[in-house]
């Protein structure tokens, strides 16, 4: 069992009002030298049996298809490193 | 100019029912294989400077009390690899 | 064709960190008077035929089942006011 | 004390992937009959003093700049129905 993650963003031409409205709260709570701040999804795949190219490019196509609006937004596909320790 | 990104997740106890849905449709979709699917959030922070320790403490710091509910969301941070080349 | 409203919003009890970080933005911004701000998703289904107690019924298991958690999430199901202009 | 409702969601000549996932799930979920899904944002805003005009046209303005980007989505501003139950 692998773990395969997609990264949604949008696009860097495209404007994020709220990553936007939470950078300019940052320095009044606080938190100085963050200049941007951009808010995107992460889907967490659990893949059966191994994640050769094959298997990648299957994930892309599917990534394409049903979890980015390539109009809009860019993805990243790539295996989950185990050493991302979370807290 | 670093960029962090901040991962956050359902911790894995607490049902993602959207994730439930897209998994049980991909089969139908053509994609076998995927067991489970979780959908989360990622934020992207542009940073002035240097990001040391003492950086990634206040990144940490603020990423618990403005992007994450860590009652019922883990998250990571970390420094972003710019060998995560995007599609 | 009808439009049915769901309606996903986390429990009052639970704390929303991103709304928080909007909310305590949004004086500094120029917008005074709010506060309170929560972020939850809304989904809009377009349903064949009449949506009849037993339509609205099946879709509040499905909204039960496959869009919100209900042990961290509260939704509504209703029909949709063809009244809400959009801008 | 009231509510103020800001529902945002992508414009209906943008594609949903997540939506169209969703709904072409459900058939196989056992829900027939529902032939398109999207899915938005809600914000729900507490809002002190009156809600009169002035009030509806600042929080319009809000949303303009930041809970949404309106080349890519629409938005609505309306004061919450009590009526609305929650379950």
């Amino acid at each position: 069992m692998a773990r395969v993650v997609v990264d949604v963003m949008l696009k860097p031409e495209i404007l994020d009002p709220q990553g936007q409205a939470v950078q300019r709260a940052l320095p009044r709570l606080g938190f100085e030298g963050i200049t941007d701040v951009r808010q995107g999804k992460r889907f967490e795949l659990e893949v059966e049996g191994p994640v050769d190219e094959a298997a990648l490019a299957r994930i892309h196509e599917m990534a394409e298809t049903f979890l980015a609006n390539t109009v809009i937004e860019d993805f990243t596909v790539r295996v989950d490193e185990p050493a991302e320790a979370r807290s």
